[in-house]
């Protein structure tokens, strides 16, 4: 009785290693399981249900035309659906199921290669035609470059997925984030869950969330109460803690969240982007081991740029953004310099140029990368302007007039670290060999001024026993995807982007 | 003179689309590729270079026998070397660089196939045996069933990675996750970012975080001044945020961590977990639908357990976890119950069963996994314990003197959803069918006595344009792993697990 009870509930193909029975097909693999027919020669024509929203539909006395999409196709493309008979009441925005067979189709674009010869449609799910925002814009099926449809989905998110634009944007990530983690596997590095919720706030500089209890905070319990008195804020940066798995485990690497407080009137900076960070250990000495860490970011990089390439779809999405193709950034090495030869570079060519010592501003990142029409790493920059975990230069970098009109003949400390700019974007990873001597970490933060206690365990512990020679680097996988699709605006990269100001969602 | 500054500067293997050539190998190549050799009948022993910590050393007159691991070998396997002559000051903890051959091992177990025959050792990184609280652990090698180092990385997250238990915890969690991704991606799911931080609480039921700018704590400008007066919390589900993306992408998913404020003196309850979460559209309607989501999850979840055994690394990790081998669970059907017939059994069967209507507690539920020594679906729950939404089932349920003692006759009202219940951890995945008609809808809203206004966008908007039938899922990372590995506390499955009380890290 028990087991009739349990066996006499449905089950349907939980043999099978794949969905796919369970699924019904997505209109890409329709298209091509279609296409890969016509091909062979095969006639299509096997029965099959369809699923997807009405784009635009166009109706005639005998027939009536459908352009529609399920949000798997590449680009802007849709699959065209004929139907017999002067079709009423279909509209833009609907939910769809359709029966037919797939035949040659009749368009001129490589997307219509084949069409869809329905006999019958459900309508699924219904949508207004007067009060649905996206709807004159689907009509015209011209979403890409209409400048209202991005302003309406600037404003409310909720539609965002249903624009083609951010559609393509949000599968070339997709592709990838899934290359990404392939190739940290197949180079042996692990990936692990790094905590988000962190005490430490040394590289904040105060522009950090804190975390709270809700309860805490209503019942005025003092804002700590949950973490027994403790401090807790949202990560900047994985890295202090993914240095701890790095020194047990070799290589290691995580894809998180991060969160910073900051925001200017133009809202450029999103309060919360993920990270790829990579950790790993048994650098050599010297420059050597630092040029390892460009080369593992450097491969890295090319790997996901790859990606964003490979398979129709994919290059349906890429051509569809106007993207273009980055095949020699694929092949060419990315040019090598040190921050001092950057600096004399721009003092050389720049109209407002740093000093040695000065920070690269934005202007200036994007003009080297611009100048290089190519990627371009910058390497050993001065030791004030970086973190105290950046390992210090053994030799010296001695000015001259060039370098700074003032100090020459100055000896300076340099760090061990890097940038990547790329081109339109400036900064697309940082990353150092870490310090892994204690007495000069100690000097280093001692000249910060940071609290030291509390990252006892990072400082020394980490240090004192088998500290072995590591570095890392990370990515911001905005900014990669920014470059990657061309997509200048933060909020067009990001379905939910928090930023500072009013929070919907 | 500019070509000249940035090609003069190293470029080490930029050409090369793996990163072999620019990294040193782990200890888990060495091995496996000496292995190889000796497979062939070939001689090992070409020169090679290898990096690993000290677990242990035995020193003999002649030679010195250590044990090396670099974190990247299975299970609690080192690699064996031997040193000639008697070599003063190694210990256990160590970094070190060997150089030497490869050659057949004098062990008797499998991971003693090998050893290194060294002739050189540098050591990178010193390690005080009289202060490492981890050295003499080491020294007797055996981690694995060391209950006072399990207590002191309890205590001392930063030194887990360093301890084969957690370290291959670590590993089999990656390659569940991966396997995961690439689940997802054949089955042509786009892995999508929603938001971590979020304007809605309704599920939180007040257990729940708060995010506030530290700057605005501290220069108390009111703790909602960075988003501009509104209120934002930690996410505690992607859901509603999801069915947003499904909705013009069909099928979509998400990896990501996710918050509750909850705790107890025991203090099982992680504040911060990880989340695998997919939503996707076109369900059929009826059972069928919701079977469809169940079929779903459970193709994923077989993968994700297939994937923790696949390969010779993770069998070594998983026999050394002492988790059984899942074989059966990987082939045959998972039963699947509504939950008036899990009441039913329950009742027959239980000493404190529910009546209908009452939730399943933590031990009802290992209770079935356990009486039907599988992963067990149990679905259809009643509305009133269940969120607004699960979609409504149609079919009322008509109570019987089994099923609630007092309430005989009464037609209750149940959903469209599901509980994964897995032997040992009990609920590991749960998911339904959504609400997608609006009145249904907003008249469980009123029942649940929630405010609507500012979900106005996920009720209304993503309900009457085109708001197809879909259905999605949640599976808690940590409880898969804790299943997959056999871990009970969740302290252990996690580097820098966060719980309420104090915190560091």
């Amino acid at each position: 009785m028990l087991l009739r009870a349990c066996w006499a509930v449905p089950r349907v193909g939980v043999r099978a290693l794949s969905v796919a029975a369970a699924m019904p097909p997505t209109l890409a693999s329709l298209r091509s399981e279609a296409e890969r027919a016509l091909d062979r020669g095969d006639a299509p024509g096997r029965p099959i249900t369809a699923h997807g929203w009405v784009v635009s539909a166009r109706r005639q006395k005998t027939r009536t035309f459908l352009e529609i999409n399920d949000g798997t196709l590449g680009g802007d493309a849709t699959l065209q659906v004929v139907l017999q008979g002067d079709v009423r009441d279909v509209t833009p925005g609907q939910a769809v199921c359709l029966r037919g067979a797939m035949q040659p189709g009749r368009g001129q674009k490589r997307s219509q290669r084949v069409e869809l010869q329905a006999n019958h449609m459900d309508v699924l799910a219904d949508s207004d035609l007067a009060t649905y925002p996206l709807a004159s814009a689907m009509q015209r099926h011209a979403q890409s470059n209409d400048s209202t449809i991005a302003e309406i989905v600037r404003r409310e998110s909720h539609w965002k997925a249903r624009t083609p634009r951010f559609a393509a944007v949000v599968r070339t990530r997709a592709r990838m984030e899934l290359a990404i983690s392939m190739w940290f596997a197949e180079n042996d590095f692990c990936k692990v869950a790094p905590p988000i919720i962190t005490s430490s706030d040394c590289e904040g500089g105060g522009e950090i969330f804190r975390v709270v209890a809700d309860a805490d905070m209503r019942h005025r319990q003092g804002p700590s109460a949950f973490w027994s008195g403790h401090d807790a804020y949202l990560t900047v940066s994985t890295q202090l803690h993914l240095e701890a798995f790095a020194l047990g485990l070799s290589r290691v690497w995580s894809l998180c969240p991060v969160f910073r407080a900051e925001g200017s009137a133009t809202n450029r900076h999103l309060a919360e982007f993920w990270m790829c960070e990579a950790e790993f250990c048994w650098l050599p000495e010297g420059p050597a081991g630092l040029h390892r860490v460009l080369d593992c970011s450097e491969h890295l990089v090319r790997r996901a740029l790859q990606a964003a390439w490979e398979g129709e779809r994919a290059r349906d999405d890429m051509l569809f953004l106007g993207a273009q193709e980055h095949a020699a950034w694929l092949t060419q090495p990315w040019p090598r310099l040190t921050y001092t030869e950057a600096v004399r570079l721009l003092r050389s060519h720049h109209a407002a140029p740093p000093a040695w010592g000065d920070s690269l501003r934005s202007e200036h990142e994007r003009w080297l990368a611009d100048h290089f029409a190519s990627p371009v790493f910058v390497t050993d920059y001065p030791s004030g302007s970086k973190p105290f975990y950046m390992r210090e230069n053994s030799a010296t970098t001695t000015l001259t007039p060039d370098l700074h009109p003032t100090r020459a003949g100055a000896e300076e400390k340099t760090v061990a670290c890097f940038d990547l700019l790329v081109p339109g974007v400036g900064e697309l990873v940082g990353g150092s060999v870490r310090e892994e001597r204690l007495d000069v970490l100690q000097a280093r933060l001692a000249e910060a001024g940071l609290h030291t206690s509390r990252l006892q365990w990072y400082t020394h512990d980490l240090r004192r026993y088998g500290g072995a020679p590591h570095g890392g680097f990370g990515v911001g996988m905005e900014r990669l995807l920014s470059w990657a699709t061309h997509t200048e605006h933060v909020r067009d990269l990001v379905g939910f982007p928090r930023v500072k100001g009013p929070l919907r969602y």
